[in-house]
């Protein structure tokens, strides 16, 4: 199974992708796609296609995106928005099912509390996928949704297995 | 020249395309895309595909979108901020140029006061478009948001005809 974290953002789309195999975690790829200032309309167009491209290339079989908003500035959250429906819109046009997870879930599922800094945050990810060359935090922030996706599904398969 | 107006929402997406033959608009067509409750990928792929075939059946040059954001209510905001990336991606991955305008800027072009009732737009865009059908209040308010570009427009070409 492999799974692709997006972290959404206008100007920078972090994307990761891991691949599970039972209990084991493994680096695929991650990337940052990166759209200029400029009209809205053809950033989302650079956002979409990157990441359409990148799930044509890797073929991930699952998706996760983090569930953020920006509480206290509307414009910010507005923008935050729209390239979060773009983050959603190309895995879901793959047929790929979408985990959400808020912030606070994927940090605790990686650095195994709810609040952590940036840099904890890559440090565990190195931990966790040895060998890995992050694109930067965004691309960091990316690959932690995806292991947070990798424990759920990991935690529901075992549940799984204990009912039956 | 075609204009296609489009009034984002994740429930409902309302559309309308307008003819502008110089200083006359005719109506073209109008409608909404419905996305039912559920996982938010699968509703935005339905507002894409929904937009997508429209603009490839009608083939309009050029596009405008209400510039919403709803000030007091971050998840109201992200939701709609969602459905405004697709609104945007459409248009944009066919290469059409897009004009967003505030919901006031639409009123005042349309109704002549950047304060009215939707009942008031309504009637107006059934005035300014004779004969017009509307499928609902969202596609009355897609209908404006085109007038109001295509008053843009010919006050452009207006501008540019006198300093020429």
């Amino acid at each position: 199974m492999k799974i692709i974290g997006i972290d959404p953002g206008l100007r920078n789309m972090g994307w990761g992708v891991i691949a599970v195999d039972g209990p084991r975690l493994r680096h695929v790829a991650n990337g940052i796609i990166h759209s200029e200032a400029g009209e809205l309309g053809p950033r989302l167009v650079v956002l979409y296609r990157g990441l359409c491209a990148v799930i044509a290339e890797h073929a991930p079989t699952a998706a996760a995106v983090e569930q953020t908003f920006v509480n206290k500035d509307a414009v910010g959250t507005l923008k935050l928005g729209q390239a979060r429906g773009i983050a959603l819109l190309a895995p879901a046009e793959a047929g790929i099912e979408i985990g959400e997870y808020a912030p606070n879930a994927v940090k605790k599922s990686v650095v195994g509390v709810g609040h952590a800094a940036k840099e904890q945050i890559q440090h565990m990810v190195r931990f966790m996928l040895p060998g890995v060359e992050l694109a930067g935090p965004d691309a960091a922030d990316a690959l932690a949704i995806a292991i947070c996706h990798a424990h759920h599904l990991q935690g529901r398969a075992l549940r799984i297995k204990i009912s039956t």
